[in-house]
């Protein structure tokens, strides 16, 4: 048997318990816990963690939840089987769920200002909606990928003059956002209430949305970005479950005007994480979660007002997170203001990415004891394009 | 044994094949093919139609489908055991197949014109773009629908002077469209040709996307539709293969100006089905599909060029299939000219739907053997907001 050390300041206390799906040498993809540096099996807690997937586990709804963490916190907290126990470098991490239908919302103002700015200079910087909704769109759920898929440079069309070109995107970009993962199914027709967020959504991953910005910008109108954004979006290996959230919780900005009745929280669902981005090690932005105008609740009730059904394992992200700052903005065209203002990286000058370089995304909360708990990170490289 | 009859002028003789996925009185979801007004239980097939999908046989390729449908040529034009021959009126129709992502295209010109004359009347009806790519976007897979299912009138958000309202949709609509069904999946990194297209696509659906005009109207800007779409998506419960459409093949209309090289096709595959809309049983529509500016093979190059995946399951749909003329339009928000010019439904001035009203989009295209082929229909009704 083993016990589990847990160090001064570990981002992956008891407070945080995420969960991952990994493999090891002789064992099949299976569902894990982390607790420090290490990663506990869960199939000696129960039979549906020997899903190669969190689905199964997060179709069974809130109630189990709760039961579950209550019986891995004490696993965890006393002498777990030694087979049971992994070294965290020591096990493969796979895609933790499966996704089911990808949504993107575009929840900062100071992201969907900026972005209105450099894609619409001509134009007010928000649309006439963006303050009464949370504006957002589908993405490909087939091409969400787990932290450290290479990411192939993406070909497409880009504007030209009088015609467009075909080549590889010379604006590639990454958003770094947060995404929250359903757990509980509901029915078609029946809307999810903003007071149902938490018996609704499991758990939280880190959410890297790579964007072609060249192909977006030509092919978005009238129906959306598509290619610029479909070739692949990838995601943090550990689900922190909303459970060990609750001491991250913060009102949302004040919302003026106030929102429609389906959108009143009673108590919002702001939330107090500190983003980071490293580009090739050196970090170039921390961008604060709890400036996001929307809160995942309200993002939640918007998608099934209309009466659209949510599966288990739909993910929703919450579009990119900027902060009102410019150290605070998590895309590189906001960053670098359309390439005009590179920031220096490691001591050279940069815009978009180059071949080769690697982004890495993480983020912090505070945890129920007063410690913080980490989210990991998210991490994807650059390959040139075929 | 049952030797099954094909009365002269059916639809459904031995070119067509559609598959569906049925139940009967102890029997379980499995696929099954039509023959004249027989479905015959493909289990006597082979053990890969016992599943409640064609999701598996669809992934197995196109070398087992072309193998696979001689089989079914010999079984349906012998004798097929009693057990397996049942009379379509007396099973259900299930979904088909499990759709992995939904793709929404915007491929016919008269449609595309239409719609910007009426979203955007101050500006030019096709974006700079639409000549040049498909212009498409994701849908939601989850809320792909069968056959008969009904459509629950969606609420949502409104524009107002000077805020928006919150209530049931007044513009609720139908857009007929034809729907592609991959088959072979495709790695990510690796664009699908636009001659690889018999390869990839299993076959086709008829789909109507249900639409809610006043909710897309206030919400579309900058990144599309969401929940003017995302409520209900129908799709007919047969699927014919491509190998039933040789015959139906035809050119697109002319390309000018010609589209970059990954778009060029050496052998088009422009399709000629006739579609045909019921509005509460009368005709009140005809869009001819063989008017499509870009084929489903152009739709398909386009959706991977930027080495998106694609996966068994996936649908990718062609837009609003509308002619050139009145008659011809496949959305009533064209057909009525935005509410401002009704049509005459069983003697009742009509523009956007009622509760208790269905719809109904049928389809035939041109056989082997000289006969038409039918795609059966694909219907629903519309039940008052909850």
């Amino acid at each position: 048997m083993t016990r589990i050390t847990i160090p001064e300041g570990s981002l992956f206390g008891r407070d945080n318990l995420p969960y991952c799906v990994f493999s090891a040498p002789g064992t099949s993809p299976r569902v894990g816990v982390r607790v420090a540096d290490t990663v506990v099996d869960l199939t000696v807690v129960d039979d549906v963690f020997a899903a190669p997937s969190l689905n199964p586990f997060m179709a069974q709804g809130h109630a189990r939840w709760v039961e579950v963490r209550e019986r891995i916190l004490d696993l965890v907290s006393g002498e777990v089987p030694d087979a049971a126990v992994h070294p965290v470098d020591a096990v493969t991490l796979h895609m933790p769920f499966e996704v089911a239908d990808f949504v993107d919302f575009y929840a900062s103002e100071h992201h969907a200002s900026n972005l209105g700015r450099l894609f619409r200079p001509d134009s007010e910087p928000l649309m006439p909606n963006w303050k009464h909704l949370p504006v957002g769109y589908h993405g490909r759920a087939g091409t969400v990928v787990p932290s450290g898929t290479d990411i192939v440079r993406p070909s497409g069309q880009r504007k030209g003059d009088p015609v467009p070109t075909f080549g590889e995107s010379r604006r590639l970009d990454i958003e770094a956002e947060v995404g929250f993962v359903v757990g509980t199914p509901s029915p078609l027709g029946t809307p999810v209430s903003v007071d149902d967020f938490g018996e609704s959504v499991f758990g939280v991953v880190l959410v890297n949305d790579w964007s072609a910005r060249d192909i977006q910008a030509w092919e978005y109108v009238p129906l959306g970005p598509f290619l610029g954004k479909s070739f692949a979006t990838s995601v943090s290996p550990w689900v922190v479950p909303l459970l060990a959230l609750e001491a991250a919780r913060v009102a949302t900005p004040p919302q003026d005007p106030e929102p429609l009745p389906y959108l009143r929280e009673k108590n919002p669902w702001g939330l107090d994480l500190s983003l980071e981005i490293r580009w090739n090690g050196q970090v170039v932005s921390r961008p604060p979660y709890r400036e996001m105008y929307w809160s995942p609740a309200q993002m939640l009730a918007h998608m099934t007002v209309n009466g659209a059904s949510a599966r288990t394992g739909d993910l929703f992200a919450s579009g990119t997170v900027s902060g009102p700052d410019r150290d605070q903005r998590g895309a590189f065209i906001e960053l670098t203001w359309g390439g005009k203002e590179p920031v220096t990286v490691n001591g050279e000058p940069r815009t978009f990415l180059e071949d080769g370089d690697e982004v890495t995304i993480s983020a912090t909360a505070p945890g129920a004891s007063g410690a913080r708990i980490g989210f990991g990170e998210v991490r994807g490289r650059v390959l040139p394009a075929r």
